[in-house]
C-alpha cells in the first residue's frame, strides 16, 4: 500500500476483488433547458456531446458530455461510442424532462439551499487565473471568486440551472490541509 | 471531427482554446456519517481515500475517494497526492459536517424526491450480473433491479445516505437508443 487510510472511520483497507474494474462513470444533473445548458458546457467548458438518448414514451432526453483531453480518440461508430461513453471516468449526464424549458416558473434545486444533499461538480483547470479571465469573459456568475473567503485558490461558479461548479488548479492545492 | 453534435440544441461545435485541459474532476455529496459512508464506498465499491481535509474552524471534513484501476500508481507524498487528486477524473468528494452523525433525525436530500435537481452517480462495472450478486451479498438496497422497469440492463441502488447509484455494464449498452 503506498499510503494508509486506516485512520479514517469505517475505511476498508483491503477491498474485495468483487469490485475490481468498477469505474465512477458519471454524475447526473437535471437541466431545465438543454439549449442553454449545452451551450454553457460545450462553449465555456469545452465539453462535447458523446450521445443523446431520447425516451419518447417517458418524455425525457439524456445528454452524455465529455471533456476530451489532448490526443484522446472517441469512437466514431455510434454503438462503439455508446459503450465507450459508459466505460469512461468524468462523464456529465444532463437529463431534460421535456417541456420544462417552456415554463417560466420552473427551476431545479441546486442542493446547497435547504434541503441540502448534492453540493457541486468540480473542474480542474491548467491555470486558475486564466480560467477566471475566461469565465469572466463569458459572464459566468460566481458563488465565490478565488480571492474571496478562506480558500484563496478555489473558485465556485454557477451553471445556468444554478448548480455550483468548483474551479481548481491542482498544482496550487499541493499544500492544502498541511 | 470524428462525429457531429451540431444537431443538438445549443451545442458549440468548435470550443475555444481557453478551455483546453479542463478536467471534470469530482462530484461532491454531503454525508451524514463518514464511518458509514466510507465503509460503503471502500468495502462495496473498492474506493480508497486519497485525502482527508479537516476544516476545524468551519467544523467540516472532506474525503476525496478514488477507484484505482489496475496498474494505476497514486503518489505517496501527501502534497503530490493532493495535487494528483485534483488532476484526476472520477473522484468522489464526501463532505461531513461535524455532528450530523449524532442526530437521529438528520438526513440529507437525495435530489430525486421533490425538490429535484441532482439525480445520481454511476459506476460502470465489468460484469453487471456479477456486480448484482456482489451488491446483494452486501445487502445494498435497490431502487431498481436490472430486470425491473423498461431499461433491462441498468440497475439503481442507494448508498447509506439514500443517494442513487446507477450500475451499468458498458458492453451491454452498445445498442442503447438505436
Amino acid at each position: 500500500m503506498p499510503f494508509t487510510t486506516e485512520d479514517h472511520p469505517g475505511v476498508c483497507a483491503q477491498p474485495s476483488r468483487d469490485s475490481e474494474g468498477f469505474v465512477l462513470n458519471h454524475c447526473m444533473l437535471r437541466v431545465k433547458d438543454p439549449a442553454v445548458a449545452l451551450d454553457f458546457y460545450t462553449r465555456v467548458f469545452g465539453m462535447r456531446v458523446l450521445r443523446k438518448l431520447d425516451f419518447a414514451e417517458m418524455k425525457f432526453s439524456l445528454y452524455f458530455l465529455h471533456r476530451a483531453q489532448a490526443g484522446e480518440a472517441v469512437p466514431q461508430d455510434v454503438g462503439e461510442r455508446t459503450a465507450w461513453t459508459f466505460a469512461q471516468r468524468g462523464i456529465l449526464e444532463l437529463t431534460h424532462n421535456w417541456g420544462t424549458e417552456a415554463d417560466p416558473a420552473f427551476s431545479y434545486h441546486d442542493g446547497n439551499a435547504p434541503p441540502q444533499g448534492f453540493g457541486h461538480i468540480c473542474f480542474s483547470v491548467p491555470e486558475l487565473d486564466a480560467a477566471v479571465r475566461w469565465l469572466d469573459a463569458n459572464q459566468v456568475p460566481y458563488v465565490k471568486r478565488p480571492e474571496q473567503g478562506r480558500m484563496r485558490d478555489v473558485a465556485f461558479v454557477r451553471d445556468p440551472d444554478g448548480y455550483w461548479i468548483e474551479i481548481v488548479e491542482a498544482a496550487r492545492l499541493r499544500g492544502l490541509g498541511r
